[in-house]
């Protein structure tokens, strides 16, 4: 194993906290939380190594910067650092660890870049704990509404307020940590694919077009709690049985759609919540919630729109009141053409395949995309696997993914003379 | 209103440690809570206010004795007074409540009974916090298991030991509650009816036969969680979408074996659990509680069988792996039939039409029956509501449930002459 697969090996562990990447019960490092900020800690110690300046903003990123000259551009690179519950730990970590990996490649061929280089490792990107994702990336970008989120608390009762007092900020300040237009002249992610594709078509890495972000709905049915024991089947108003053919609809329906178009769709029920969820108490109220994606917008306001009358059906057929919420309705992010144009050639020239492709899940740079000319990168992850303790991306596939960022790197803040040699960079 | 009626609702309130029974956000005084230590601590005050003997037992029982004569039988009535969350202030209550009106309305007339009365509230029958229910009557009838609940804990992970300790118990003595047979002569309880027979049948009380228990089953499916975007729909394994089917099936079912018997059978899916229950992550496992009760043991067995068959099938069918595993698996419980014979006499000449009906909610007295002569008289509660804030018995029901256990308790205890003039009983 090469010196640079050692380092990548042991930064994983060390922005992972753990000694072993083999964790059966996963990795938990929740939004604003504990876990999280060691992780953090982590990241500014590695930084601290390759002499980068690290600071932290508002909104708790962290911004590691090779600084060479003030007056010249910043160019950035990142991802996250936060989990969801017993996740993976590439889900984010890829990101920041392949940045870091770069800009030690480059100093090690002691380049010096023309302009300064930021690795953002942003804050709370998960939306495991507070239903809220891409909490650091929406700050710098603008996008944080500091009133709507007042209110929002973790399933314990902690509001997201206190937890980011806790974490150590200041909750007043939390929106100056966006950054003006001039500040950043470009933005990339390197992520783990949390799919197939790539593997399915024989590719190397995959380069992002778009972003699929999602329509959630929360759907809530509410009959009438009583006595599993003394109430006759015929004079129940059970939430339960009448809202959970719902699950299946929302399945069958997807599948309709993905069978008539090309561009992908997909639905899922993915959280539930009864009251009062008691052995011996018919269900009074019954909570869905929804995710549905596409990067095709109007095939997410179809299905929206079957379920809404769907959910009409069961209100008139059952004496079950059913009301449907949008939580969350953002459209499909598309990325930079000239970013996926100089990734492309970036990847020609070292020799991996690349595959043109969506993203179905968010991820930071769909909040950054809207300020600079973005980019994403996908490497891949075995079998698909993600948000889950099994997820594993390879150290080989790490090493790409960092040298595509290096070369990237060396591209946009060296003499902008795209055809130089690059032999000397895959490894 | 008169002057017993008063006392009545006094009392009520006092059982249920507020100041109006209107509370939208209903009774929650859980299994071995605060709150049900705080409502032991009233029914203590109003039994000494009736100069009777109050004592703790080892499981938190508490028994309130009217001791005449140490050598003479002692005739118990109760109930208990924990709730379930967000419940309502008459199950339970009322059974207690009514057990000592009937000692106040014999002391008021100057009655002395021949044997000892015993009004007994039994701790923590609910199965709302523990997933156990009868705890108090379990350890007083010997059916109380520890090493079985030795690990038992609720929702926030308190176990059911710790729960007990700090209730000011000692976990190590608690089997020490068990009483002789010879201890007792008979146990009585009244309950509110948790249903409307009483109503439909226009009766004025209802003279219990048989206690429907319960078969509960935990049917745990596991898929494999996955990136709500990312993973497409033809390649899933989720668990929500292979066992939802189940909940329509457990009702179809029932429905079906109702059509063709008498003796009516109840089913519910009434809890469920997702994990990880989290918006941007497919469910990997889904655990469902279903709750199977009938007077006729042979169609819970039935019913049980046809849903392991069909889990059987979702596993062959889908990916998925279901297990079912019974949590409970108790037979129906027949009341004494002397008891119901007395009840009856004493209805009828209260002037009260009595029904003779069964319980399809488990109650403390189906395990006090297995040692004791055991009764059960139920009190109609408004539209059949329970465990549901809008839980009501009216005075006037609650009057005629204290005037059938003190006419039942003079007989018991008086001169054995059931034909002594009862038309001072009814108010």
């Amino acid at each position: 194993m090469s010196e640079d697969s050692h380092w990548l090996e042991e930064k994983l562990l060390q922005l992972n906290l753990v000694d072993t990447m083999d964790q059966p019960g996963g990795f938990t490092r929740l939004s604003y939380s504990p876990e999280e900020s060691r992780s953090h800690e982590a990241f500014r110690k590695i930084a601290n190594e390759l002499d980068l300046q690290v600071t932290s903003d508002e909104a708790g990123n962290q911004w590691a910067v090779w600084k060479v000259d003030a007056t010249a551009p910043t160019v950035a690179v990142g991802s996250h650092l936060d989990t969801v519950n017993a996740g993976g730990g590439y889900d984010g970590v890829a990101g920041v660890l392949c940045g870091l990996a770069a800009i030690k490649q480059m100093k090690d061929q002691s380049f010096t870049p023309k302009k300064n280089i930021a690795v953002i490792c942003f804050a709370s990107e998960e939306s495991a704990r507070f239903g809220v994702s891409t909490i650091g990336s929406k700050a710098v970008t603008g996008l944080l509404d500091k009133q709507d989120l007042e209110t929002v608390a973790d399933g314990s009762g902690v509001t997201i307020k206190q937890a980011i007092e806790e974490f150590g900020l200041n909750w007043e300040t939390i929106e100056q940590a966006e950054k003006p237009t001039d500040s950043l002249e470009s933005f990339l992610e390197l992520h783990i694919e949390q799919g197939m594709q790539i593997e399915n078509n024989g590719a190397d890495i995959g380069i992002v077009r778009g972003v699929a972000c999602p329509i959630r709905l929360k759907v809530t049915a509410t009959g009438m709690s009583n006595h599993t024991g003394t109430t006759p089947m015929d004079n129940r108003k059970d939430a339960f049985v009448a809202i959970a053919p719902l699950v299946n609809f929302v399945e069958q329906e997807a599948n309709k759609i993905n069978d008539r178009q090309e561009v992908p769709l997909v639905a899922t029920v993915s959280t539930v919540q009864l009251k009062p969820n008691a052995m011996n108490v018919i269900p009074g109220e019954v909570e869905l919630g929804i995710d549905i994606r596409s990067v095709d917008d109007s095939v997410k306001y179809e299905l929206a729109d079957l379920i809404k009358s769907y959910c009409s059906q069961v209100e008139k057929k059952r004496e079950i009141s059913v009301k449907v919420e949008t939580l969350v309705n953002n459209d499909s992010v598309f990325l930079a053409p000239q970013v996926q144009g100089k990734l492309q050639r970036v990847s020609e020239k070292l020799g991996y395949k690349a595959l043109l492709m969506d993203s179905g899940a968010g991820h930071d740079v769909m909040n950054m995309a809207i300020r600079w000319p973005s980019g994403l990168i996908f490497i891949p992850c075995k079998e698909g696997i993600s948000h889950h303790p099994k997820e594993y991306a390879s150290i080989a596939d790490l090493q790409k993914g960092s040298n595509i960022i290096a070369a990237y790197l060396l591209t946009e803040t060296g003499d902008d003379d795209e055809d130089k040699d690059w032999s000397n960079q895959s490894s």
